[in-house]
């Protein structure tokens, strides 16, 4: 029997460190797959079309959420974000683990669908809001306006940490990478995640009963 | 709110090596409590009353069977054993974590027993029935008699393996040692066994007010 990857989901607050973690478990574990949203946003200076977001207008992509071809989607900000399911479906079935970068709402929807026995979700909370605020600014991307709506968000982001299967701190950003890799390689060693194990326990009987 | 400790069910045919396995976890982390099993079985040289068991008596091990005092108990070769539940109830209260050398049966009383949301339950299959009758012969304690008798006990326990949270093949045991303490790391990180989050949020949101 083959194996169904995981569908990890990574949600946290802007500022909390999530991106660079996201980052470097994709370089630990290259069979690691990242679902890259559809949006409807604008594309930044630097964001590549398929790579960074699958940038839709707003009919395809209310088309694709009516096909059911979005396995979550939200609307934030004026724009929507979803997850595409194709890419997703193809992944788990070949086993391999996908890694969702997506707020409270798109990891509520996942975690109620079909799909849900193969969720492992997990939440990064900031070690201080000083300290997110901090981050924020330091981006120095953003007017002070979007800087509050972004803190704004990051509350109620954060007020939603308790319907995920792990959450961590991070006040230190390679200790929580270390963590969220313990979390990972432990969630692979559940017996639901070994069906080839079935194949042992089979030999070990073949084994036994030639003795 | 306090932590309640977790009850880490360790289970194996014999000769898998979850005897040294549980020495190890013990030295890697000392809040770790053992739970020592009451048995009616003779005590073997060596083997010290209130450490490697309690001896009791079959009188005495029924009463607490009847007083409801035992999380879990079975009769093996003619013998009782069971898990005394104040130890593990009070180690669990404390917030530490209880582990349990027990059996297949052990395992499935408690995991269906009030406790179960606290139960982390790991199996060791051995990498092949060859070593695992070559161990039990290694050992030299007992004749060709009790070793067959042993192998089938054996082929009892690993045919329940499916019946875990967790499920490792020990072909070296140093990796089954690490992915022992990985599981258990990673479990600890769960939302629901770090009530104190609760206390960080709290104060996340009072930052978040006072701003």
């Amino acid at each position: 029997m083959a194996r169904r990857g995981l569908l990890i989901i990574l949600s946290s607050p802007s500022g909390a460190g999530k991106s660079t973690l996201a980052k470097s478990l994709r370089e630990w574990d290259d069979t690691l797959q990242f679902s890259v949203s559809a949006t409807t946003r604008t594309a930044r200076q630097g964001e590549v079309d398929g790579k960074d977001y699958f940038f839709v207008n707003t009919d395809e992509f209310q088309a694709q959420v009516h096909q059911g071809e979005m396995l979550e989607h939200a609307r934030v900000f004026g724009n929507y974000y979803g997850s595409p399911k194709g890419p997703v479906q193809k992944a788990i079935d070949d086993g391999r683990d996908v890694l969702f970068d997506i707020d409270w709402q798109g990891a509520q929807q996942i975690s109620n669908s079909s799909l849900r026995d193969h969720v492992l979700s997990i939440f990064i909370l900031p070690p201080s809001i000083t300290e997110l605020h901090r981050r924020l600014v330091n981006r120095g991307q953003d007017s002070d306006d979007v800087i509050e709506k972004r803190m704004q968000q990051s509350w109620d982001e954060i007020s939603h940490w308790d319907g995920y299967n792990y959450v961590l701190i991070n006040d230190n950003l390679s200790d929580t990478d270390a963590r969220l890799k313990t979390i990972i390689t432990a969630e692979r060693l559940r017996a639901s995640q070994q069906p080839d194990l079935m194949d042992h326990v089979r030999e070990l009987q073949q084994q036994f009963e030639d003795r």
